[in-house]
């Protein structure tokens, strides 16, 4: 196999899949059903991309058994979705991480590196900072003293990890991310802030991947988990001592505030915020900028969010809103006089 | 010209604008009209501000015909604000990067470096990245193989630009910004994630302008695109395969999902959210704090944010928005009583 | 007193406090009441914790005067919280920044560095900074011209300080901070944005914090203010010629617009947008994930943020809210008729 380059034949065997047509096809890429070219592999997920299926150039589409037809090269599969995302990694041409530790790379005594590591320039590592074995650590990494990092992660160009955090194996941590940095925790006396000092760390599994500038704080007493197979899009925030359930999904821009508890396999929608001290039962789903104020022990769907209207009709909605009390009132009055 | 000094003569010349007053007057700053000091030129844009005119310090003022009297200094135009906004570069004392590259900065091989490109300490530039003439990458950067930087364009410190970005010319990149990084895809197999490898890139347009840890993730297939003059504020989130429009403003904390199309002329109010997958076309205003959950045809201003309230009075109406259908059939009932 | 390890009487002491039971009584971490573990002290701060202090395995507990009983070791607080925030530090095991000044660190021409300062590696500093004595300055900051940082201030790894910016005593900045990125500043010209160069900085008084990836931009004219003790946490943007009053705190994903006066002793919660030229009046609190319209004149607790409902009657909600207007209609008529 050419990196890059597959038969449809190739592509079907990777997938355990059956193909219809030519096994000889080349394929040297993915596009999506209307705008593929020659030499594209494409899928049918969305029913409203089936009037494609005639026209697309691709030059094989993965479909489910009852799309297959006579007029094309396909792979049969019960989920196209997630046999496209099965093959994706073969057309993946991101550079991997230089090969070896890089001379300018600083480190602090007694870390133990395991084979293989690469680690990039003007990165800083700790004392006793322990790397497994082909793992990545890109340009402009921190990694604090204590910080354990399983093999086969890769940190992208500039995340911190301060100290004492540990990352399980086959994370992916993307740039500007910062796990570890203190919770916000503060007493008032008389008006003025005391800081507590956050004394717990952070807690990463396997098979996390975190996007670009998320942030996740630090235990104050007890630690911040994050469980296998979680997935964080950018710009999260995570608050001290908040546990996300294995294979739990959040888009971006979420916040979740200190010692909430997720469950697994929950869907997190973009911009959602968490309040802090509740509890979300496994298989939960909340709708993007929804605001969650206490705990859902019931799986299921959840939303709060009002989607916009032009602004005249929305500013009418806002009165009446403002009204809402008097409106209750006076339908009381009605029903006494009837 | 001095820099940083100017007569108002001077200043009239650099906007093709007329001048009433004492041509002489040294203007060494920018002042708002309130707050101005003496030797300080200002500005009439908000009618609020109209009763500091009498009493206000600044040695000149850039007001509209209208405006003008026989009591001080003016340049007059028609856009105010406008005008201030043109003289303003006259007054920036901002440093630019130190000239040439810096010992420190490392290179991939097949790099291609314009003329009087200033590099700073700490950066790493990977394989066959090409930067145009008169570019400015300021401390700590992080470019991946294959990225192209036009001329002029600044990055300022700790910016990660992911392989095969494309950036145009005359471009602002604030800290802390990262482009490029994986979008969010995966495809659920019996609830455990499979990531979609990411394979298009980001396309940046020229005279953009990007915010302080703002993040644009490449395309999954295909490009994530912003065009010419699109100016993006801090800490905003955008996913793969987005598209933005030209001449399109985005304020801080806004979060649009993948593969979503925004127009041309747009104006995003801070901390909006915008569903994925949808189209927005030219000339849309969106009001701060609003969600946008489906496409939207027509030009004008949307919202859906609702302002606060008092704690006591906002708890009603939480409990009378949970009563709503029972409102609505107790209205039914009266009619039909009726 | 060893590090970490200190008995009762030596705690009660630093706390000025009452203790009843055994002062030898060896106490070496913290943990929370249900959670500790023998030699941790813990505290009793929520009334539902209550439960637990017949069972809890701490070997000590700070308690209110009216929780004291026979069972076991305490110390004895009006506030035992904020005792709990004061005994933090004495169990901080977060590694100092290592003492020096790295060579790999690069200086402008005419830096005043104090006595005892601490720069890490791989840190720019740039012409005429002034540090104070005992600062640390962790790996992979960018420090911009004239920029001042007070004595005692701490920034953690990879925080940038553009041209200018004044940083007080005491400050904790953490990772992936920005301060002074140019504000979000634009003039439209027949659709085209013409950037508005930022002129002022931004000053930040003794004693605040602020959390991972922030970011506070530098003013148009005149400067954005953050005064003494104030808390920001993570991922919050502070725009241009912001004002933020003594003593407020912050939480996560806040964004606050241009030019906006934000009084003392404030408490914003997460996710808040607050829009720009308003004012919020000294002791305002704001509900998390409200959206804050026009100035505040009174103090006191203000929402507006919708906690999730279960889709199905969310989306019922969604229908009534528009049609509210009908709904005033046809109760206006039942009145007529009636």
């Amino acid at each position: 196999m050419a990196n890059g380059e597959y038969t449809l034949q190739e592509l079907a065997v990777f997938l355990s899949a059956e193909l219809k047509g030519d096994p000889n096809c080349r394929i040297t890429g993915i596009g999506s059903l209307d705008q593929a070219f020659s030499g594209q592999i494409s899928f049918l997920k969305d029913p409203h991309y089936f009037k494609y299926l005639a026209t697309t150039k691709a030059s094989a589409v993965i479909v489910k058994p009852e799309h297959v037809n006579d007029s094309a090269n396909f792979i049969i599969a019960n989920d196209p979705y997630l046999a496209y995302a099965k093959i994706s990694v073969l057309f993946n041409d991101a550079p991997k991480a230089a090969p070896g530790i890089h001379p300018t790379v600083l480190f602090g005594e007694g870390c133990e590196i395991g084979s293989n590591v690469s680690i990039g320039p003007y990165c800083v590592i700790g004392r006793k900072v322990k790397i497994g074995e082909n793992a990545q650590i890109e340009a402009g990494c921190v990694i604090g003293d204590d910080v354990v990092i399983g093999e086969k992660t890769r940190l992208y160009p500039r995340v911190v990890l301060y100290h004492k955090v540990k990352i399980g194996k086959c994370v992916l941590l993307h740039s500007g991310v910062v796990i570890g940095s203190d919770g916000f925790g503060n007493a008032n006396e008389k008006g003025v802030w005391h800081k507590i000092y956050q004394l717990g760390t952070v807690l990463i599994g396997d098979d996390v991947e975190v996007g670009a500038n998320t942030t996740i704080d630090r235990g104050a007493i007890g630690d911040t988990i994050i469980e296998d197979g979680v997935k964080l899009d950018n710009q999260i925030q995570i608050g001290h001592n908040v546990h996300i359930g294995a294979h739990t999904a959040i888009a971006g821009c979420v916040g979740i505030a200190g010692s909430t508890k997720i469950g697994r396999y929950c869907m997190i929608g973009g911009g959602v915020g968490i309040t802090g001290h509740i509890e979300i039962t496994d298989g939960v789903i909340i709708s993007g900028k929804s605001a969650v104020g206490k705990s859902i022990t019931k799986p299921g769907m959840y939303a709060s969010s009002i989607p916009v209207m032009p602004y005249r009709i929305w500013a009418r909605v806002l009165v009446r809103l403002a009204q809402l009390e008097d409106m209750v009132h006076r339908l009381n009055v009605l029903e006494k006089k009837i």
